[in-house]
């Protein structure tokens, strides 16, 4: 793809005027005003009959350049430029085209046909968004000329045109109802370092309603975030209605209103599809299902037992009776109907912090084990050739954390994608047994860390997984750190995670946002950036984040966050 | 004050479902379920003509009883007593009444009188609220019979009746439309043990519109804090219009909507008043003044000097040319002007983290100096007499951070308030001084520690203050500790602070609540709460306040929350 011949920026040194998240790969500017007309407009070219939810995202960012109204994080907000912006040149369009090599999808198939120019069946955002990993186009170029004439925004795919909306919309501030910027012309040509960019949610310690995952989605969106690690149930409650078990929910919820149902799910995923988000969910197993046991006590070991220190990682105690063929029958079914409500090819099974003490006390378990002639280890890996033998049938892919490749000898599918979460130093280990990474490190990407401990009578505990992960920790981590040349094709890429025990909605959007946009960089950019060089461009989105109703939390004082570099260290 | 004999728990032994916050001094309950009938109603008893102030809050009160509807935090939230409560006897009053030998006031003398049964005048809380520190009389005795018979809220001041409606509306749960007790009857004996239980807000670092501010005071009313610490400019912004000096603000604030104005300080200190709440402004001088430079250039050394750290413990550097007659008198009419927009009776000159190298480097100040034959210390010394005079003169009583009392030679008039906040180990030098003391620790009361260093290029570094300050920490403060018996009486009580660097309205809420309540006891309760056994009534109030609007953060996962002790440590 042609650039033009002005100065090629190296993605870390773009402009922080420019208020890119994440940086593009290839980015030019020039220093041309340059200001959007009043009936400024997106449109199509050559795409017949656009997919829904790209004429969707296309109102969306008309409304975000509308009411985006952020004035620059300039110390005059852009006074000084009001009669060089006055005077500049108007944008009429933008406009969106599909490469004509592209557009169309060897299994799109069906005959309410989208079409791009050629005649080829043109894929949703949303079918895009749910594709197997590795198998999304995110790339778009973006030219936006100095001259006014028409912006031009191309990509092979819906997703890659989406992608790039969400960065046009990232260009324009606000100066007494002019949307303009100060450097025209800008040319970008872009596309993701790593095909997984997630953030975890954990909505079984404490609940989430429907809306604020939607604002999360959308607040991912913002930085092309594309995988919701949805983990949706754990041994407090389970609040995924999930179809021919319904009892689980029934029993398992905080309460009758606190729950996602088969609809909820669809409106969830679909919303997140047509924000080209994948979901991911987790139904851990076989610990962490403790609330099991209320609606199926049959399949549960140990549940809320006393001490709980003895039998589980924290409070309550409880584990699918993994040596139980009923068990694994019963979880292999709960599963598949579980994954029936996900669109995406991915599902997680969890695997962490498996607790032997629980299933040596439980008689069941041990007359199970015994019977069988199995041990621990043997039965479960029978447990988990059985639960993932049902998802692979569902044709999903199986996700678990390290432990399952790490600490037990579990017979594992090739294709399985394993999370490293305990420490980033066991991505090697991983590595070294072949299977596919999603970084997901405690000591980088935990959100939840350094609010002090959380289980009672432990006064003056700290987190486990002290001290609070800054956003500039986040922003420092390496996806291919200690890996050989041949392992680094392993790390799909990586995210930051919500663990709930002391989160709600009253604090989702401020101990999440603007820190979650680390990584998001990280793996669509690429790893290396300088925190302090990002954090003028950091400062802008969490402006523009309160701007659009998702409340990131300041960074700064304000006064520095109109100085850029005022407040650096040796300034 | 007589108490019926049923059993006198000790204030730290009271059964977690009375879910009070601060715990009353004395306390019985009994287990007769009780609910309030339809009609139920707050009534006067001998007070003709009730301040406005306190009609409100019988209506603010009866709105929460309404509106709460907190089930119990129990796991079955209620529903195994739905029989008992549709059974219960109904209380159909709460009659609120002046003790005979109260409810006048020396220094009450207005026209529209507001009297007792006595014919004595009434003072409103308001006045009540911002009488000098010592002289408000906060006590209150409830008496709530089993039998369904009026209960009874009796006091000396219209300000008692306000702390036992507040206790009064935390006795309620909700089930099915019903709201109830279990525990009748419920007499409670109250008072502070300290008169200064106060929240510090910053709104310079980033600016906190007029209704965060009334929300936060709000809450902090609900669990009977009754000093607002104010410390509304700092060097990055002046928010404060201040008449006859309204330049400052224009030049200085964020913008000119991110402001104050007299009317807004009217506003606030009127809602603060009528919720028993008294606000304490702070106008730190002669450091953190840097913003004052846009508008009075010549009374600021050193404004954003460079490098920062040379001059200052934040970026920007600037302080008042101290040892300028000119600056001194400027200063002194600032403060004079400010003082006269907040009715209570102390006001704060700051006085922290002096930068000697600012005066060491600025020509006017050692020309000054050395036209004076003063030192620097001398300077100061002569820049704190001139201020506290004036505002002195106005009537108020000075506060100062601990440094103007500890490091600095300065003459302080006997009954200023010293703010102790490097250290709590720093109290018992400033008893030795003889100054009465207000806690303000930062290694137990800094909110905003442990969120990593906010100094830009500064890429892993921590908060000055790590780690995150739990709520378990600020409970366990000891606010007579290493002091002697006779420098005992000199502690005034305590605070919680929000330094906002790297807050903003986006997290005020999540930041301060519930974790601002665990100093609110401390000083109203007493010290030496076990905070294992405060915790269900933490968790109680968190619950309320997300019902009532503020949104507290959750401090465990809710399964824990309805399981008073189960996830503690050894459970």
């Amino acid at each position: 793809m042609l650039l033009p011949s002005t100065v090629l920026l190296s993605i870390f040194l773009a402009p922080a005027v420019n208020a890119l998240w994440p940086l593009p790969q290839q980015l030019t500017t020039g220093s041309t005003p340059l200001r959007l007309s009043n009936g400024f407009d997106i449109k199509f070219k050559g795409i017949n009959n656009p997919p829904q939810d790209l004429k969707d995202a296309v109102s969306r960012t008309e409304k975000f350049l509308s009411n985006d109204k952020l004035q620059a994080l300039v110390a005059d907000r852009g006074a000084s430029s009001a009669s060089q912006i006055q005077r500049a040149k108007q944008l009429t369009s933008l406009v969106l085209s599909l490469d004509s090599t592209g557009g169309h999808h060897k299994r799109a198939a069906d005959a309410t046909a989208n079409t791009n120019s050629l005649g080829n069946k043109i894929k949703s955002i949303s079918d895009e968004a749910v594709a197997p990993i590795g198998q999304r186009s995110e790339g778009y170029t973006l030219t936006i000329p100095a001259d006014g004439s028409a912006a031009v925004l191309s990509a092979n795919s819906t997703l890659g045109l989406f992608r790039g909306l969400t960065t046009f919309s990232q260009l324009w501030y606000d100066w007494n109802g002019n949307t303009y910027t100060l450097q025209a012309p800008i040319n970008i040509a872009d596309y993701p370092k790593y095909p997984y960019r997630g953030f975890m949610l954990d909505t079984a310690r404490n609940y989430f309603p429907v809306d604020d995952i939607k604002r999360t989605l959308d607040a991912m969106s913002w930085v092309k975030i594309n995988t919701l690690h949805w983990h949706v149930v754990d041994s407090q409650s389970f609040p995924l209605v999930i179809p021919g078990f319904e009892s689980i929910s029934q029993k398992g919820a905080y309460n009758s209103a606190a729950v996602y149902t088969p609809q909820n799910v669809k409106d969830i995923v679909s919303y997140a599809a047509a924000r080209g988000i994948d979901v991911l969910p987790e139904i851990d197993t076989p610990g962490h299902t403790s609330i099991i046991s209320k609606a199926f006590p049959q399949h549960i070991a140990c549940p809320e037992a006393a001490p709980w220190s003895n039998y589980a990682n924290e409070p309550p105690s409880g584990q699918l009776r993994l040596a139980s063929p009923d068990t694994a029958s019963f979880t292999a079914k709960l599963l598949s109907s579980a994954a029936s409500l996900f669109p995406g090819n991915t599902f997680s099974t969890g695997g962490d912090e498996i607790n032997q003490n629980c299933y040596a006390d439980d008689d069941k378990t041990q007359k199970d084990l015994k019977s069988q002639g199995k041990t621990f280890e043997q039965a479960l890996d029978t447990f988990t050739q059985t639960t993932h033998a049902a998802l692979h049938k569902a044709g999903k892919v199986a996700v678990v954390w390290e432990e399952m490749a790490l600490d037990h000898p579990v017979t594992l599918r090739n294709d399985t994608i394993v999370m490293v979460w305990i420490s980033s130093e066991n991505a090697a280990a991983v590595a070294a047994k072949g299977y596919r990474i999603v970084h997901a490190p405690s000591d980088y990407f935990y959100l939840d860390c350094g609010g002090g401990g959380w289980v009672g009578a432990n006064t003056l505990g700290n987190s486990w997984c002290d001290p609070f992960k800054t956003w500039q920790r986040a922003y420092s981590f390496d996806p291919v750190a200690n890996l050989t040349a041949s392992q680094k094709d392993l790390v799909l890429g990586g995210q930051q995670l919500l663990w709930t025990e002391q989160s709600s909605p009253s604090n989702l959007d401020s101990i999440v946002w603007p820190r979650a946009a680390a990584s998001a960089e990280v793996f669509w950019s690429g790893p290396g950036g300088d925190s302090a060089k990002a954090l003028p461009r950091l400062h802008d989105l969490a402006y523009r984040y309160n701007q659009r109703g998702v409340r990131a939390i300041a960074l700064q004082p304000q006064w520095c966050a109109l100085r850029p570099g005022a407040c650096d260290l040796t300034a």
